[in-house]
């Protein structure tokens, strides 16, 4: 696997230099590989939304990408570093569930970072971005493998499972997350058109189901029904609706403003889509 | 023309993957090209704002450098995606009046982003800075050239031009814009130095105009007059002033505190400029 | 001394294209050099906060590193414009008192940007981070050497220093700055575990003093009593303590929340730091 980028995810906010201090140490290892921010604004400490946006981001990053993934409350404890290889990627943080949903119909090889060769020496008990995460990323791009880092673990921390449950003509999930423009997304896809025709595979397992005719679709949310719609400028002003978004999840949304704040809905809320 | 590097602009904001998925696309294609942020808090589908800090940025941006334009809120519709080629420069986006400022006093030639060669396959409907934008932004860094992207344009979808009147002794325009200092962006200029004078030459149709001793200007903001001065730190505590900014237009601008706060103006608000 | 990046800090914010311009210009003068963000975020002008994450981030980043530091509220004034070279590191940006911190306990040289050969043509007296700071940074990293930008300097401006107190078993200090996460940092410091001993050394002057077994140790601010511990995670729920940061300075910190919000405490409030 060629290394092709180090993409980095942290809750580490843009005031301080914390990120930039990463970079730094990287850059003094293997200064030619190429960084790309995905976000350091994951609210302090919240693996599961860390957890969503890496899903998010990693379907459509290269292969040989190297994730660097640092929401990490229990940094000092005693919980693992690891280094998780999957479908041409690798990913590097702590095992505290942040590769939950990523890791979904995929399989991996994983190791626990535990080789002091590939870390600061005086390791902090506050910091292992700089002194564990960072030198790791580095050193993976320079071509470091799994078994040189440590040994092999076989089982890995997982978040909850959201819900999502199929029944005939009728498919039951929850609000798992939203995005800067309030559009909301649901625990229901993956959803990929054919025609007029939605071909559903679960994000999470894997089971597929074939629905004739989007147009004829509904969606329910806080007891509101909302029509389904195919682009963000087809839903009326100060109204949501529901539409297929760029990671095949359903989402909800509204047109140049916020879902979230019109319907006030708010994480793990359910939403049912159904059809005849 | 040597690309030197891309330059991004969007309202995707920082909390979400999108910009990173659209970087790490580019480095898939194009590896060795340098990513450029040049602001991705463009307000939610404000192509007005959009417009201007691209003006303020392809100005001071090398030659070579494409811009990779995503403020898009007719995603999925029939709006036109376009390549357009402008003194040297590449700018890569919706075809919504995005690039109405920047064309300005310029000759330009424009294509559509139609070829599928160069686009995701299954494009969706939602995001199409990662499935058409991104990816022609890649392979205009790898020489790819208009004609290939699609057919030609001739002509643009343009804004509302901003207001500004050439009197003699008196420039009348408006606000357009600010910096999140507070700084406010007038349409009149540009202005130059010439020792104590300043040559006029409007960046909206080049015409010219010479003032003698800048020291005289008046400027009149909602029935305020405010001094003219040449430096942020001129400019009396708590009070505002009117300076020739960065980029050659009239700044209303305080000293370590916001203009706008300070004197409640709004974007399209009159501005006059006058002397003897 | 081989140059490995150009590492930037200024109050410019993420709104504005202002960073962008700067990034763009090193581009077309050096285009190889890696670039880093450490923050675009210090406060408007804030002097002191730009000197202390620029000590926080230089510490921990690479021989060869260029910082191009532009916080600069005299930007247009008679303030020098400077290029310092200490540690095997370049700063570059105004004498405003910005490298006061990262200039404790160490030797440097400096010289003034005077040179004109390596500034923009025609100046502005409101943007210098594009028309003189970037193009330095920029040179530098192509190898421009102090003594082609200017001539030497002595003296450079510095901010009062912050109160760093020795007693026998007492050390005084203040909280001098603070980070997202709502940790504060206070100037007591720097100190390394030899075990569960600490060997503090001034990070201001160098002094040393040895304090056997940590876990006796006790924080006083504004009248409260905090405990001592070595990680985020052993804090109680909504309570603080003090713990050793991964700058070496003692933070006052929450587990997961802000110690700033929970204690009210500002910059300049005075700790205590005890042992028997």
């Amino acid at each position: 696997m060629k290394p092709t980028c180090i993409a980095m995810i942290t809750d580490f906010g843009l005031d301080d230099p914390y990120v930039s201090i990463m970079k730094g140490i990287i850059t003094s290892i293997t200064p030619e590989i190429p960084l790309i921010d995905i976000t350091h604004q994951i609210p302090l400490g919240d693996i599961q939304r860390g957890a969503f946006v890496l899903w998010q981001a990693s379907r459509d990053f290269p292969k040989g990408t190297i994730f660097l993934c640092v929401v990490d409350p229990g940094v000092g404890t005693g919980r693992k570093a690891v280094y998780l290889k999957s479908r041409d990627q690798i990913f590097i943080g702590p095992d505290n569930g942040l590769f939950s949903y990523m890791l979904y119909n995929s399989d991996f090889s994983c190791w626990e970072l535990s080789n002091p060769d590939f870390q600061r020496s005086n390791s902090s008990k506050t910091f292992h971005g700089r002194d564990i995460f960072a030198p790791a990323a580095a050193f993976a791009a320079g071509s470091v493998t799994g078994d040189q880092f440590g040994s092999h673990l076989n089982n890995l921390n997982k978040l909850p499972q959201p819900a999502l449950i199929i029944n005939e003509n009728l498919l039951k999930g929850e609000i798992i997350s939203r995005d800067h423009f309030g559009n909301l997304f649901t625990s229901l896809g993956a959803f990929e058109y054919k025609n007029n025709n939605l071909q559903f595979r679960s994000w999470i397992d894997g089971s597929e189901l074939f629905i004739n005719d989007a147009s004829q679709l509904r969606i329910e949310v806080n007891e509101q029904q909302l029509p389904f719609v195919q682009t963000f400028s087809s839903i009326d002003p100060d109204s949501c609706a529901g539409l297929i978004g760029s990671t095949g999840l359903l989402e909800i949304a509204a047109n140049q403003s916020s879902a979230k704040a019109l319907l006030g809905l708010e994480k793990d809320d359910p939403v049912i889509l159904s059809w005849d």
